[in-house]
């Protein structure tokens, strides 16, 4: 079956910051005509920073969608920089909030977070080999957290209590346990 | 370290069908101000449905904001007759877009999609026992997809060859490797 929707008009709504925003007409597959709403963002990395005795490291920041502070592995904005090799974005992260340099840094998967209505798409990457950096980048403009590092059971423990809820964290979190498991 | 921001504006920018789009202005810890852009959204659900033969069922639709169809475990927008238990929202889901039904369905975890910018939720459900539904319920407009079943082995391939890039399907996927590594 075709399922290729053909878009006939496109209006920018808001260029914002983070996000714009873009509403599309389109003709769907069997001729009838319908609206998309579309969140472009510039893309995002997410990483899971594993400790030499085999911790996560995961920051605590406020955030404003959801009115609490979270739990997540470290995350970022894509830089645009970055596009080509998003795995610097993914270094300046990690040097930004948990204030470590990864001297292993390996790519896991790619995702697009919320595809229904979104194009952000982030590159998940595994970092091992912590080191203390050399020189610290300044954190973003607002940007206020707490790092702290928790073994296996505890994080499943925090998932299964809730006090874990971001996407990418629980899936780095699976990953992680998947690595145990085939050791 | 206290985080929390305190918002002290709000501009309604697009009132949509399927998101809003807020901007708030929000007073930091450290008492300057800042710009936030929040995507309003109801929430959804995934499920994991898995076969007889021990398969997981995709479904492939377009998708307007990549510009291509993408495979995707069912999942729908939250309804809002089902806020309370979203459970009925995918029991309706697997009846639209697989026709099935599941004797068992069982909430596994849930999730925010992309913190930094939506306050989408969504809870993620296994279904096991399927059956065929008794009666097909109408499939949403401009609802149009592709069904099948793969098992594990092809789904991780699938994934590293990045044949499947979205971030619930990636994260049934390993939580379905976890449930056959803990068999």
């Amino acid at each position: 079956m075709d399922l290729t929707e053909k878009v006939v008009g496109s209006e920018q709504l808001y260029d914002g910051a983070i996000i714009n925003l873009e509403r599309q007409t389109v003709i769907l597959p069997n001729g009838e005509r319908a609206h998309r709403e579309i969140v472009h963002h510039s893309g995002a990395v997410g990483v899971l920073a594993i400790t030499a005795d085999n911790k996560v490291i995961l920051v605590k920041q406020w955030r404003a969608p959801v009115e609490k502070a979270t739990l997540e592995i470290p995350a970022g904005k894509l830089d645009e920089r970055d596009a080509d090799d998003p795995s610097h974005t993914a270094s300046r992260e990690l040097n930004e909030e948990i204030r470590l340099h990864a001297t292993q840094l390996k790519r896991i998967t790619g995702f697009y977070s919320s595809v229904g209505f979104s194009d952000e798409y982030m590159t998940l990457y595994l970092a091992t080999g912590l080191e203390p950096v050399d020189k610290e980048l300044p954190r973003d403009f607002g940007e206020n957290l707490n790092v702290q590092a928790y073994d296996l059971e505890t994080l499943k423990a925090m998932i299964a209590a809730g006090e874990i809820e971001d996407a990418k964290t629980i899936m780095a979190i699976w990953y992680f346990e998947l690595m145990q498991l085939q050791k």
